[in-house]
């Protein structure tokens, strides 16, 4: 029994050969169905009608998004949930699974975890291919580099740009939603996507205090378009 | 006139489609081409033979190395030369040109920089499609998240590392070579890759002060069998 983890980016046109190869060698792929969000499933299931894979949608379990003191424990519990569901149906087929990872599956995505407890349990073999990542895809669309010359990136979370700010970075990536609406940034420079390489695209960049309405009805767009929005941004401090 | 920035990943494997669709349309590829790394030319050749389309080889400048104080400085002037001898090819034949950018575009690379300054001078129109970057292969291949669970990734140089360790970070992505040869970091976690995705592929992972000797010897085997070696590591403070 095998396992694959394969990266698609954001869509079909970042499909890369050896996942496409990998894809032809895959009995079947396994996707996490969300009521609401057939928009994410028809991507899927898109790819693997081109490679001629059965897609097998998987309901999601719900998650406490109610910001739970202890954050890391609710998302292992919420991992346990989904693993189970995905268990079930690898105990039963069998064979060569696929996992379809939006992005690159090494970023923010809790797949290799869910993935490398479950291969653990079945004793399955299991590998990762990686995928075009948001980041990379934004950066190219404002056609910036994500940095200064020689200087770092930092990527984190919404949840924990303020921390970041105040760590005193300078150069930030921002995934997992939310907007830069936190006292003090007016003056950073931002370069902003949604639903990138996705019906609605949408982007938006300059100074932050200025484009803060811009932003929002591009972001107001974006979900209207798609019937939902994920958003990926890059804030750089002013000299 | 168009020139358009293609990111191809660690070689033929991760060519994207939109990547091999905008090659097909490509009049000529523009390569650096520096004496003695005869196989970073090779792996571009083979992708322009697959799309069909012709390698223009432009020798490279010299690069001062010798840490010059002003590191920004030092670069843009080595970004002079290097423009000025693709301008010289791309006046002439114009056309739709493509240049094929090693990992992602958007990360320590300086293609983006140096095209957006062609294209201004040549009034040409321009683009830049993503590519599957370094610190995602290395994560694929280790089978790791590059983060802990919601937490930060700080991507920074082999020369900033001390200062990113020194500011409190805990969970680094480092690249443009180097290794983690600082006081300090014996008890730190290392995930470690050279030439990834290329002939010499080699791989290292464990607690740094345990893995030097290892480390050392693979990137040797790296050298000794590419010619070439370009490493990449994530390291993660010890709990």
């Amino acid at each position: 029994m095998r396992i694959r983890v394969l990266g698609f980016g954001m869509g079909p046109q970042h499909v890369t050969p050896e996942v496409a190869e990998a894809l032809r060698g895959t009995d079947y792929v396994l996707a996490p169905w969300k009521s609401g969000q057939d928009g994410l499933l028809a991507v899927r299931r898109a790819i693997c009608e081109r490679y001629g894979v059965e897609l097998v949608a998987v309901p999601d379990p719900p998650r406490d998004r109610d910001d739970p003191a202890d954050y890391p424990a609710a998302v292992a519990s919420w991992h346990d949930a989904r693993a189970a569901a995905y268990e079930r149906v690898l105990a039963r087929r069998r064979g060569t699974a696929g996992f379809l990872v939006w992005g690159d599956p090494s970023l923010y995505d809790s797949t290799i975890r869910v993935v490398g407890r479950l291969a653990d349990r079945l004793e399955a073999a299991w590998d990762v291919l990686p995928g075009i990542s948001a980041p990379h895809l934004l950066a190219a669309r404002h056609r910036i580099v994500l940095h200064e010359v020689g200087r770092p990136v930092h990527m984190t979370t919404a949840r924990r740009l303020r921390e970041a700010v105040e760590g005193g970075q300078d150069n930030i990536v921002v995934l997992l939603g939310g907007g830069p609406d936190l006292p003090g940034l007016a003056d950073w420079r931002i370069w902003w996507g949604a639903n990138l390489g996705a019906p609605g695209e949408e982007l938006v960049r300059g100074r932050v205090g200025d484009v803060m309405a811009e932003l929002a009805a591009a972001r107001a767009r974006a979900r209207a378009a798609a019937g939902w929005v994920m958003d990926v941004q890059l804030l750089r401090r002013a000299r």
